[in-house]
């Protein structure tokens, strides 16, 4: 059975959700709503059989649609996505989550009163690679973790309503979240506006785990280069993710410390161990593919999605706390 | 007339440095004081003109020699320049100058009242590409500055003595110091220690200066790759210096926002513009070198060395500000 | 006035044709023809206004049609664009443009006489970097010309019907060929077969050109890595073209070398020099859509292709001699 | 027991032999010729216990003397290495062995009637990367060898009295003859000299073995950027060998093609296939000082070198045909 969809907001990652519903085979795109009508006329030239409305409630109120995706600014999020549930919709939400805390856990409740789907849109967890590390973590491969590092900066488009933390590092926290599986502690966050009037444009994110491993995030609108790193170590093993890599785009590499306790002598001795580098074969999937048809088979068996609200408010957690720090030059903020 | 020169210590470093003044053909190394008798043996063997000796007070004793070089581990700093200063000798002390601003001050003052040259080994302000940078600084070339942000990692010896902000941070605040020529408002660090009794392997430090500029400092012993490199972002050029790049180190990036207010319009718009990247030329001349007659120079002339112990104090200001606020989660720390 | 557009063959570049013309605003595709019935299912759900068919001759006896692309495997390119001429279409045709130099003539001469635009899809003369570096030699800014040098190879699907020098060289040629602006006086090739029946994989050519002009082409499909790059070394400076840099494809290296002739010393002295890099900003253009806009324009004006019948020769010229080279391991073959 | 020995021309690679034997704790070097005298007092300066000479036959002369290092010209290498054995020394010469086959020949058959050591300087074989793709070719890894392609380039001095082939291949022919241990049937070159009166500067050479293995050259002493890169292409992997790479220098790819021969289908389907890639960690030896061990060894057990008069040879044969080959504009040359 077909599900039928309705996307709300035709901007820049519209288009890639109702082209990926309609080629999963699996649903189909009904209706696509937006507030700019030279978007909806793209929309009607390219999907002739699809119905644009400048009105979103045309979307809840037509009983024939199963679900909405809402790929709309962060500030509607919640709005949108309350009245769809309500309306009796599955329901795909663009990251980030909610503009706060307080609303995600009102969707999370609203959505498992319901027994209807909700899901968020964390792509990269369905890229080979991310899916990779995965595995090597969970496997112990690594051993124990150290640290999570990352970087993501280029020279971007400002975003006017969210600073560069909720535009960029949203993408690095809900990896993170999903590779170490845990919450942090406390998290502190450092940066600045250059621009009068606009947010943040460049920002540092510590989040403080248990067992002394440690993230940090480093996200930057003003950056000359486009970098897309992110290093993590363990005591056996270590990753190098460079998603800008055209192939390897996962490096393991043997490296780590030796501990040792000479006879007689006080002092540890630190020294280290250098040993192979490999680089997995990766999967060709398109990440975006593989999470439509997710989020359809998941609507279909009443399962959980991979990034449900839930992961969806983990992150939202960490960006509420860290604009906090920042807002105070780094002062740490503790998560429950 | 040839300055005659003692060296305290001929570990990693003392042996670049007898090298350097020795090829200088400006001044002679006389001696040379090491704790470890294989150490002496080995500065005998390549040098049969130099005298070597276990106590350091000899050379502070020679009334012969003009000048000391300090190349020992940071905790010694202070009572050997101390008494290096007093017995009237010129002294060059590694990096970092001391291990606490007290210490710092009072050996800046004990040569400023002996009108003794005091000198920080902070190498690479002597080298081409930081020169370079320094210059498009200076004149503007890059527009306002918007930030500093630097990574310098690798898999590397544990320091017992020291945290890994002290032992790698301290080459990029030496430069950030050069380039900026502006003190810090406040530090905001995080970083945590993964062997037990041995000091942070990873940190991360915010510097907050006037006029929003942003520096950002990350050190790691426990990286799979080696890392140096440096994004400088100003409002109408950029720069990345990567110092593992053989031959163009130095980048300057054409690119930048603009900052529009549309007509009628309250919210401003911002774009970005993208130029041409260009590579200077560099010199291809030794740091040390450079720096090894720049200190004999200063001797004769009396004059002020371009890292002096003011320069060297401002680096450990910072240091021991952001070992205060890395204990306490990135708590940040006023500076005067 | 629109062009009315058939394309023969929808395989790997008749959509991307399709595509192109049809977004230029200039010109319609009104019909598709391809042997596969697959092929022109998937042509037709894209486009439904398209009329699909397997008969090519019903693009030609269709009167409406100005003009027709070929995208077929290069040994129909012959008969299909004679045919295509003498029907009185407009022809471009995929490179490499007909399979012997004498088939190429005969279209040059064919399409003269009915004074029908004749054009070769030459794609890469179309783009930002190869413009730029056109322009560069060009004005002389590079000085006298010493040597270009290309690779172009990766772990690539074998041709049955042709060799990799007609399969990858091709386009190193079409570039080299508007870049120098001159024909070779000799060329030698070598090259072998690893899979029984199957043509040659790897190869190597040198042409020779006036002035001691050298060029130089490494074409291979089974490279474990995939290297787009190409070297022209002047007097003055030089250029690294790498098609795979995202952004920065074009360098120019401020390089040479210096002859001296010392005082009363017989022997020159031959020194080098190195200057500044630097990477001019390219134009974000899409080069296929350049070149569909360009044949349309020399359809209305009667203008004669940057990329026409003649260029193709020039090309297919070589690739005759190279194999033929080839099969005597690197014995020169002069060219008129 | 120590062996002594003394070194003939102490100009660029002189001093590195000087050093290595010295340091190796089982030779001594007794003595050190050159024509230039600036070059002897430098010698002297750093080694007082060398005797300097400009007569190399005072080192043929001194009976205590056991070995000779020849470190000149090519064109005086037979002479110096024949006067060398005929004093009853042991002989290590520079690469190239000699200007032509024939002296290379006779130098062969008058160390094997004296039985003396005849080592050619070949020091990339030496080198744990070279070693490491040798075992991997050895062992079959690689499965059926494909090709060999390498590119040494980068703005380089002009050697007044080779072509670029004898001053850059002869390291890349020395290292594929130590890999695939096979000779070729013949060879094709092709190159220009860009500066009057001087070698060639620019020159490709392939070289032709059995079961179409191919092996190509690339070397430049006017190019812009520096490149060391060889690949080497097998049936079931492939190798890429960067120099340049600080530490992952040999790179291992499981990729390559599948040839299938579907039912009823007359011709073959050609495919390839990805996997894992690996870079095995190599040793930190350096490779001159493992060379300047083995000569020792070699002398002591009256043993063959890795690289003996006959690996020279080799050598020597393909740089003598493929210089024939370049000055008739790539025309092969059979090799016995």
């Amino acid at each position: 059975m077909m599900i039928k969809i309705g996307v709300i907001g035709y901007g820049y990652w519209g288009p890639n959700l109702v082209r990926n519903f309609n080629e999963s085979g699996l649903a189909v795109v009904r209706m696509v709503s937006d507030l700019r009508a030279e978007r909806l006329s793209q929309a009607a030239l390219r999907y002739p059989a699809i119905r644009p409305t400048e009105r979103y409630q045309d979307l809840l109120e037509d009983s024939s649609l199963d679900a909405v995706a809402i790929a709309t600014p962060v500030s509607s999020h919640y709005e949108l996505a309350l009245a769809a549930l309500q309306s009796g919709k599955h329901v795909l939400v663009e990251k980030p989550f909610t503009a706060t805390v307080e609303q995600g856990a009102r969707l999370i409740e609203e959505a498992e009163r319901r027994k209807l789907t909700l899901m968020v849109d964390h792509t990269f967890l369905f890229t080979p690679a991310v899916r990779k590390i995965k595995d090597l973590v969970a496997t112990g491969e690594l051993g124990q973790l150290y640290y999570y590092d990352s970087v993501r900066v280029n020279l971007g488009l400002f975003q006017h309503d969210v600073n560069v933390l909720w535009d960029l590092a949203v993408h690095d926290l809900s990896i993170m979240d999903f590779i170490l599986g845990a919450q942090p502690q406390a998290v502190s966050a450092t940066g600045v506006a250059h621009v009068d009037d606009q947010p943040e444009d460049v920002a540092y994110l510590t989040c403080y785990f248990a067992d002394n491993i440690i993230a940090h995030f480093h996200v930057n609108w003003l950056a000359p280069v486009k970098i897309r790193r992110t290093l993590i170590g363990g005591s056996q093993k270590m990753v190098v993710y460079d998603d800008l890599e055209p192939s390897e785009k996962v490096k393991v590499y043997d490296k780590g410390i030796t501990v040792t306790e000479p006879d007689g002598v006080y002092k540890m001795m630190v020294g280290y161990r250098t040993g192979d580098m490999w680089a997995p074969q990766l999967a060709m999937t398109e990440a975006l593919k593989a999470e439509a048809q997710h989020f359809i088979e998941c609507i279909h068996a009443g399962a959980k999605p991979l990034t449900d609200g839930q992961a969806g408010l983990n992150v939202v957690r960490i960006l509420e706390a860290a604009t906090a720090s920042m807002r105070n030059r780094g002062q740490p903020v503790e998560l429950g």
